[in-house]
């Protein structure tokens, strides 16, 4: 790489996705998928093949409505009611409310309408479901249950809650086989789903051929009153009638109680209204309780609108069936209590033991068994007959599904992606989360995203939902210091790295110049499980003697060293800019006679990593003499300097000034270092 | 206080204010204000005394829409635009095109409406501005300048983003009088403003009577489509229609041009019509630029609709005056360049210098000073009466207007607070935000506000800016750790007690028990410009021997010791729930014969300030045999521990499960803290 190349390339990635204001977010689509890195070479020969027989299976399975009868889906739904107020009662822990009140358009959901294959819950073109009121969480556990998944059992169902289970107090995608998302924190969900339904959108776009429709599911969600308080419930539903996203249906459980009581207390907003005023069709279900046609008629009508995602506001009772407890608070968050389960088990007429699933309503669920696996056949005929056509994209989007690095990708790392960019607008928390749905609808897509570093605080819950739900999302952070000068202290980063090196299934990046920011990408793209943040600087730097891509792999290395027999005068630690003012004292010292190491710590993840016998190579601890430089807290720092080192960093606000003055007022300076590393001679 | 007093006193704060969710979240108003520290009687007494001669001076001064020439407002509205241009121009550095825009409407409000004192900016009564779209300040700086504020003369324009200036490159309170709040990053401005609003209609509401109406001003605030875009916007835009907030008017820059270029490319919601379903008084100012009498009438409109916030969406042109940059991104957050300036002056017609402003200008402005002096004076006539009428009410207000606490309120730590909560919603961003709005409306308001601790991810923008302005809100976070059990690890912290102790000006506490809670709860009410995080537990906890209040006050101090000479075989320390695990542990060692120190490090921020000699007194450099326990990241633990000893804690996301079983499987125990000590032995 050339002597500028770290900006160069950064920019050269950053500069159409960041302009220069604190405060706008750009995110690469899919694209940043593999297919970024991989030549794309899409062919639009059509075909006249007709596709009928496969919509006569589809038919047959459960593409359409079915109506089944009605006391037969009561008792589906009794049975969803039951399963959760027994394993919140076992678990004596969790959520009924929500269950009871959503098991109607729980049911149709899972038995009428979505397409899915329950022996393979990663079936590419399912469709999605995300509960975005994710306490709610028995409610899916429930359905997967009926439903024939594997993962939900009914001895899971018994471990609802405890240790080890596969039955978590919140839905979460890597416990789970069938959940999609990670939610529980309000507001993530929907998001979720908006990111779901893009991804969608964006492959049926690339892939899709007039006589194919390879790519085509629907996504589905249910959010509830505290998901619609969120504000980045807003951010992403504005994004998503911005994008059209038609083939996304939420459903908005109206039961007007929260946990503190009545919504009235706090929320008395026109929902309705507003998501019109978003640009979504709306559709209000006056009986979610027991109006099942009202839910299909609605749905028909939510598929009919191809162009708005459209939200379904289905009222419902909390807690239905609960002669003392519905409708009130004390059933959103608690179990029902055993004399209260079974005046619910007299009102709903359910004379069964607990867990117990009626036969007829087994034998009806079964038929997702044989239906989904016809499904998938189906699908996979289909893309059989689309491989031949279309060869070289049934290649890329496999790539996709599977998630599979495409050899060579390495070599595009200098090159400048595709131009798939979306606009976020200044919607951060949002952004994070869309991304998160679309890392999450497919192995390959890598989506990354940017904004300045120091507004993670506005999207720190929704990475942090990366890194708990293993969602790769790369987070390419600018502005990474007081370096950005002029826009001032709001504007500068302080404390945020160690906040994320303090968060677990995360890597914090913090590269020094071109190397090592080719080496972070590189370890970032094929992290599929750990997020990664990389924060950049606004400031120009140079490429620095002793970087590269292998030391970066490593997370602490050596980059300069004029010791012997492994026993600098001192060792000098830095990262990112600082970097080079850690080199440039060493040279200092170094004409003075002293034996200088000079370490980047570009990764403390990744380092930690290594062996206790790369890291005393690196750091001997015979060596006490050390000096760190960072431009932020020096938080966590000792963990390196050790008892006798000393860390040169920031410990208070920024200031507005031009960068370079306040570099040199905080004492983030070579003269500095090089007095710090004396005080040790 | 009593064996169980810790969780006992923390939820007899808490149990109304914190429902066992995730997600729900209070703040106690004001009253958790000097006032709920303090006995309040009010008196309902009705005066009959008139107040007319008082509504001739206000008449005379600025309450009532003035007509100027309107070449004189023209001239004066290019002047704004100048200084602006100007100051960027010579900072090389800002934002030209909102105050270019905003021109207008800001000469509108502080020449015509606002009832301020140029001469006293914390004047009680002032009517207060916000500028939510932040890095517009210019715009606000020469405001502030014509006005007669003395802290942006002339020569502070010439510093617009300089070392140690008044004039920063966002609006910092703490750097600038006259400047209500810190914004910047977008959308805390407009939250901020609700707070503000909220506070004087609290006020309002306890403290005006029938003959006396002494709290009585507006809020005015300017946003653009970036805060519009955040989440947080929508969040306290929600709760601001809900509590009818009258005397709120927020004026919408709508110019269609965000940093990125036209808003059409993310941004095509209907927001007038989400305001109106947010219960919001929406009017639309088409000629933004030059219709000042659209502005004007917009404004009396606003004022007539008492029972609602008023948003008026005023049409501009970003830039205006720019013959080659106006409308269009590059004019957002740079300088114009010497052409274009020398351009936009030909435009406009402006033969000035720069930062010159014309005599007649300076004239018309100048009446600012002697009015805001009069408006002041009037205001303290009248509160002079009221104090004769209403000495306890007086008495009151004055404190809160003065930020003195009330003798003696430390005996108040044991009492239930008056019932004087605001209930949030789920709406954690904006909660934060509004509580810095309270902070800042009156230094003798104390707002505390209360979430679970996972969820400060979701308002840690505000937190921060909490820390940054010296706003002294205490956040008060339960269910801070695994001990949450079955909710599971999107409800668990992990990483944020490190988090916010790297963050600069704030202060984390992690009490044991009930002593340490109170003590917590005295720096925090005592700290007015430095916020408080309290993480306490969802679990019961004991009342530990040695605990104190004082202690709590070093940050960090020994709770029991069996050693001699200050030489222990070993220190065991640890925070919150685990104290007592390291407690039991130095019991059952002790039993072995072993001299144990056991520390409690409630507050790492207020150890550091402590003397060498103190805190060489706790922790011996001569004992390297350390151990501590937390049920969180061991990030930064090595400070106390020190290169030989052992941090017990969590490194990875946790798990639902039953609190205890928890805490076993990720050895947090007795046993692990007694097998970590004797590994020195």
């Amino acid at each position: 790489m050339a002597a500028s190349a770290s900006s160069t390339f950064s920019q050269s990635l950053l500069s159409r996705a960041i302009p220069n204001h604190p405060a706008t977010h750009n995110s690469a689509l899919p694209p940043h998928s593999l297919s970024f890195l991989a030549a794309a070479s899409s062919s639009r020969r059509r075909s006249t093949r007709s596709r009928s027989s496969c919509a006569v299976v589809r038919a047959a399975a459960v593409e359409t409505l079915q109506k089944t009868d009605t006391e037969l889906v009561e008792k589906s739904v009794n049975t969803i009611r039951f399963l959760a107020i027994d394993a919140v009662e076992k678990a004596n822990s969790g959520h009924p409310g929500l269950p009871m009140g959503c098991a109607p358009m729980g049911h149709i959901l899972y038995d009428e309408v979505m397409r899915y294959n329950p022996k393979n819950p990663y079936w590419f073109n399912r469709d999605r479901f995300v509960l975005s009121a994710g306490h709610g969480c028995m409610l899916q556990y429930a359905l997967l249950h009926l439903a024939g998944y594997d993962a939900v059992k009914e001895e899971d169902l018994k471990q609802f809650r405890q240790w080890g289970s596969q039955t978590p107090g919140h839905p979460e995608n890597f416990e789970t086989p069938g959940v999609e998302v990670t939610t529980g924190p309000l507001g993530q969900g929907i998001a979720n789903a908006v990111g779901l339904a893009l991804a969608e959108k964006h492959l049926a776009a690339r892939y899709n051929k007039p006589d194919a429709e390879i790519v085509d599911h629907y996504t589905y969600v249910i959010l509830g009153d505290g998901c619609q308080m969120e504000g980045i419930a807003n951010e992403a539903c504005s994004l998503a009638g911005h994008w059209g996203l038609g083939k996304l249906i939420a459903f908005y459980d109206d039961n007007h109680i929260s946990i503190d009581g009545d919504t009235e207390i706090a929320f008395t907003e026109n929902v309705d209204a507003r998501f019109e005023a978003l640009g979504w069709h709306v559709i209000w279900v006056k009986n979610g309780n027991t109006g099942y046609d009202e839910i299909r008629a609605a749905i028909e009508e939510a598929k009919a609108v191809k162009d708005k995602p459209t939200m379904i506001k289905v009222t419902t009772t909390i807690g239905f069936g609960s002669p003392n407890k519905a409708n009130s608070y004390s059933v959103h968050g608690a179990a029902l209590g055993s004399k209260e389960v079974e005046a619910t088990r007299q009102n709903l007429g359910w004379p069964f033991e607990p867990f117990h699933v009626p036969e007829d309503v087994k034998k009806h669920w079964s038929r997702h068994t044989p239906e989904g696996a016809a499904l998938e056949a189906e699908w996979n005929a289909k893309f059989a007959e689309y491989s031949k056509k279309y060869p070289e994209e049934a290649a890329e989007l496999k790539s996709i599904t599977t998630g599979e690095l495409p050899s060579g990708w390495e070599s595009a790392l200098k090159s400048t992606p595709e131009e798939r960019n979306l606009r976020f607008g200044v919607r951060e928390h949002g952004m994070g989360a869309i991304c998160n749905g679309i890392a999450l609808h497919s192995p390959g897509f890598i989506p990354y995203c940017a904004t300045f570093f120091v507004f993670t605080d506005y999207m720190r819950g929704a990475m942090r939902i990366s890194a708990l739900s293993e969602a790769g999302v790369i987070y390419v952070m600018t502005h990474d210091s007081i370096g950005l000068g002029e826009d001032g202290p709001t504007h500068q980063p302080i404390e945020h790295i160690a906040s994320f090196r303090a968060m677990p299934n995360i890597f914090m990046f913090r590269p020094a110049d071109g190397n090592e920011t080719a080496g972070a990408y590189k370890i970032a793209v094929e992290s599929r499980k750990t997020p990664s943040v990389l924060a950049l600087s606004r400031q120009k730097l140079p490429q620095l003697p002793g970087t590269s891509i292998e030391g970066v792999a490593k997370g602490g290395y050596v980059i300069s060293d004029n010791s012997t027999g492994n026993k600098p005068d001192v060792i000098l630690a830095g990262t990112g800019s600082e970097l080079e003012i850690a080199a440039k004292a060493g040279d200092e010292l170094r004409k003075e006679g002293k034996a200088v190491r000079v370490v980047s710590l570009v990764s403390w993840e990744l380092y930690d990593k290594q062996s206790d016998e790369y890291k005393e190579s690196v750091f001997p601890a015979g060596v006490t003499a050390r000096v760190s430089i960072e431009a932020a807290s020096t938080f966590g720092w000792q963990k390196f300097v050790g008892d006798k080192g000393k860390a040169i960093g920031i410990d208070k606000f920024g200031a507005s000034a031009p960068a370079g003055k306040i570099y040199k007022e905080y004492g983030l300076t070579v003269e500095a270092v090089i007095e710090a590393a004396k005080s040790f001679f």
